[in-house]
């Protein structure tokens, strides 16, 4: 039955050599992998006019060079992470980067960052999105946790099913915000143009402003940075593309990188030549859309493809995270299970725990995720500088043709990207501390796990040179609890097998119960000796591990090997099983665990 | 850890020799289970004023013959439930006497009742104590389920250390109760005597009240005995009397009922006398208390007393309720489990058990378990009724000298045993409904768990006429997942048990994986077939079965026994599982319940 519903909800199985198939094409990587780059363009703008407005409206146009400090960052960025796709063509972006070239810790540093930073990714844009539906039904308010649970799990089945199964599904709400803010733009231009919107609703550029401080300036730069987050996803994901993988993922990110430029700049040019400030309750895109069509049927379009790509952000995170923690796994820094492809060939155990984690951030905040924004970004811009560093050394090293003009792309990236995250750190640090806090453990972690990993295969390494000793002979115990079809059927089994020496096992609870039993093991006459222990503390486990020992110190002289033989009825019916004590399974548990013995389980199937 | 936690609360193990030394003399087992019917001093008489409260002051003349129509039937279910301690001296009870005297179905619904009735007896009388504590100190009134959840497990924790170790921290609260209500009755009646209460305050005996009804007097009268639940405790529990057991449990009885008697019609008549009418916020035995002796340290003596008995009145279902499931147990109608004495010698599932399902009850009914009462009052004339009924046909049948007084006694509690509850389920039906539907569904519980025990052992039993064919020889399958120590290890156990055929099986995701691993194995050299097996869909299980399910096939026509090595290690720490896939006990979770195979673990331990 748990089988069917997993059929229902994921689809059948899919072949290994299937896997070619589940590839994206362009249009679809881009649909999937740039929704939380292009959801920024949401609250980029605003986030810069949020700073400015502090010092006064007159201070709007700074929101203009501002942009283009971030549109150059952008094109740093853009430009090194194509570089970077080509030079490590089999994915794996910050991390890989980082670690080749600057060492295994700046590589961590960069890998654990990103893994938190998509969880973030998903409790975030899915709190947003919940959001956006709770303000449009206030009715639903009471249910936020609940609804953003729910729009975790309905993502991360999506995902389950496979990547080329939800890029299929989730291409067109991303092309609709696309087409709907060009549209916004568009006339909003044509407003302008053809002169609709009066020239006193802003200041013009240059005009002096009183009280503006370089700080302040850094400041809006790094708060309108916030919209660059997601831009690093694709450089994590080639292999998910169609072959030629590498090439079309570069142009896949230019495609992102102007879609994002053009909607950044437009949405802020506009908010300044309409002179927008800031509302807590009124989004700047919504104001915008307001002025420029009034509350009509475009107004409500362009809110409600915002209020889904805002959710679907989300989904750039189970495309990324999962290769992302391929590649750490490989490296052997967090458990191989997330190797594994699942049933449709996505990573089915990194969009699992991805889905798990960012539910668990969403139930602890109450689905309050807004102040995790700086969080995030510090989060992102982390990777972004130790990615492009890596670049730059891995020019200076290699010095191939044209090393130069990519050295200084890379440098400009790594530079911005740094004074960005130093700005975070400087200007939000009450924010931002769980940063230093977290990052720590993370990559002790990391260096744990891989020392365990190192150690076992170290120990599981079959050397000829030291071969095991072979075993000489088999003493086989039998723990027995009454005199059954369950116990006549293990020692048929013992008796099978060829063991110098079987010796059943019987703990009583008190000394006439044993005698009893002796005399009823004897009429029995299986041949087989019977020990009786007496344990006057009614515990199974003790006297019989204590005389496990006795016997395995004994056979370890000889190089004999000691089996426990448990015989375990199997009832019919799984509620059955409450009905019965589980000795068995305790014995089992508790040998396996403690002992240097082979555990062997004879079942015997009831029948009703 | 946990073993020392464990001995921290609970106490050493001790011996099953030491049984005797943990039976209770008669002080302390009064006080034991004595809690719950004595307690009932605090509410009884109240219940009987609140019925007739909806006449009028005037009517409360009538609570005198109501309280000798308690009386009355105190004294038949003292006297008859001392008779069935010397005709059933094992304990039992309801459960016991109904089942042998009028049958299985009887006896279920007897011990059914009570079964829940302690459950709720716990619940109700800890809320109870909660609320009288939350009263005292209302800053404590938002954690009411937590406390009542701390007062459960304490009083868990008390019955697991022992029944001796519960009796002498518990005794002090009961008989300081029972002090201080003698107290307040002895100072009442002698400022009654000394002429100090005015005697207008009350309407003499037999004045006419208009209004009054047969059927209101019946229900006065039946809430009234509501301060009965709790007598039949003492019959479940002889086994926990020190010898001569059933003497010193019928003396015991006897002496609870002389207590719960004179409490009883003391309070009774203070309140008739003193006019006391019943109030919801102060108690019928606080408002005495407050005219006997103001609100000096005597009344809050008794306010204190009583709330701690309240609580403490959980108590008596910790005695009881154990040694009613051992009864079942025995009788195979609930798990065997409960048939286990702890490492205290009380019979700890049963205390566990206990507290747990009262802990769910408090938690669903959120502390509020007030409501419950009526529910909890049926249940106990349930079993009332049956037990005498039973004990009546018992005398009908074996006519022993002078059995017709004997036959009197019971008929006489029979009778009004059973015209309570019909009182019940007529006046408050509203309230007991849910007695319909879960007595008749514990019932048929308790019949399908006997039907599986008698299955099972029917299964079990070895008949000497056929028994079981012997084993021919043994087929040994092995999954490998690599060339480790850990499959060499199994390898060699494998080579030293005299099997006909041993095979090791490779399942591989991909064909160049298994073409790799076939040459690999080849080259290991170590004599031992390899099978490889191609999973596209990359299932670990399914290809398995499927080649387990052909060799058992194989196996089974010429009776040799198959059996599936596991090679397992076993990391030498716990959190170190997670790393590695848990397929070996996969595998073997998914065999042992589905194939008729045999499964044995090898482990090899890592030293790192």
């Amino acid at each position: 039955m748990i089988s069917s519903i997993k059929r229902f909800f994921i689809g059948h199985p899919l072949k290994s050599t299937e896997l070619g198939e589940q590839k994206l094409n362009k249009k679809k990587a881009l649909a999937i992998l740039s929704s939380d780059a292009l959801s920024s363009v949401a609250y980029g703008p605003e986030q810069i006019l949020i700073v400015l407005v502090t010092i006064g409206a007159a201070a709007f146009w700074y929101s203009i060079p501002i942009a283009i400090g971030v549109l150059i960052l952008l094109a740093a960025l853009i430009l090194s992470y194509q570089q970077i796709i080509y030079a490590y063509p089999h994915g794996g972006g910050a991390y890989v980067v980082s670690k080749n070239n600057l060492g295994i810790n700046p590589g961590l540093i960069a890998g654990g960052s990103l893994l938190v930073d998509y969880i973030l990714t998903v409790a975030v844009s899915v709190s947003a999105g919940t959001d956006a539906l709770t303000s449009a039904f206030p009715i639903l308010r009471a249910h936020t946790v609940a609804i953003a649970i729910l729009f975790v799990l309905f993502i991360t089945v999506l995902n389950l099913r496979g990547i080329r199964e939800s890029a299929s599904i989730l291409a067109y709400p991303v092309y609709l915000f696309v087409v709907a803010i060009f549209i916004l733009i568009g006339v909003g231009l044509y407003n302008i143009v053809t002169g609709q919107v009066p020239a006193e609703l802003h200041t013009p550029i240059g005009a002096p402003v009183a009280g503006i401080s370089l700080f302040l300036l850094l400041r809006a730069f790094a708060s309108g940075s916030s919209a660059l987050t997601g831009v690093e996803a694709i450089s994590n994901a080639i292999p998910n593309f169609k072959d030629p993988a590498p090439n079309n993922a570069a142009k896949t990110l230019m495609a992102m990188g102007i879609l994002l430029a053009l909607l950044f700049s437009g949405i802020v040019f506009l908010a300044y030549y309409y002179g927008i400030s800031p509302r807590g309750d009124v989004t700047v895109v919504s104001q915008i859309a307001e002025k420029t069509f009034g509350r009509n049927f475009m107004y409500y379009f362009i809110q409600g493809t915002t209020a889904l790509i805002l959710t679907l952000a989300a989904n750039t995170g189970y495309s990324a995270f999962p290769l992302l923690a391929v590649n750490l796994a490989n490296d052997k820094f967090i458990p191989r299970m997330f190797t594994i492809r699942g049933d449709r060939l996505g990573y089915s155990n990194g969009i699992m725990a991805l889905g798990f984690a960012s539910i668990v951030l969403i139930i602890a905040f109450k689905g309050q995720t807004g102040h995790l924004i700086p969080l995030y970004a510090v989060g992102v811009f982390i990777p972004f500088t130790l990615s492009q560093t890596g670049m730059m050394v891995k020019w200076m090293r290699e010095k191939p043709q044209g090393w130069l003009s990519k050295f200084i792309i890379n440098t400009t990236g790594a530079l911005i990207s740094f004074i960005v995250m130093s700005i975070f750190f400087l200007t939000k640090f009450t924010q931002v501390w769980p940063v230093l806090i977290f990052l720590p453990l993370i990559i002790l972690t990391f260096h744990r796990i891989h020392k365990h990993y190192l150690a076992v295969a170290d120990q599981l390494r079959v050397s000829p040179s030291e071969p095991t000793m072979p075993i000489e002979g088999n003493v086989i115990i039998i723990p027995v609890a009454g005199i059954t079809r369950v116990v006549e059927n293990s020692l048929n089994y013992a008796k099978s097998l060829s063991a110098k020496n079987i010796i059943a096992v019987y703990v009583s609870f008190d000394r006439e119960d044993e005698k009893r039993f002796d005399e009823k093991w004897a009429n029995w006459n299986t041949g087989i000796r019977l020990v009786t222990l007496l344990s006057l503390h009614r515990s199974l486990i003790l006297p019989l591990t204590k005389f496990i020992d006795t016997i395995e110190h004994k056979a370890n002289e000889s190089n004999h090997q000691v089996t426990v033989l448990i015989p375990e009825f199997i009832p019919k019916k799984g509620w059955h099983n409450i009905l019965h004590n589980q000795s068995s399974l305790l014995i089992r548990a508790y040998l396996l665990y403690r002992r240097n013995v082979v555990i062997t389980t004879v079942p015997y199937h009831l029948k009703k």
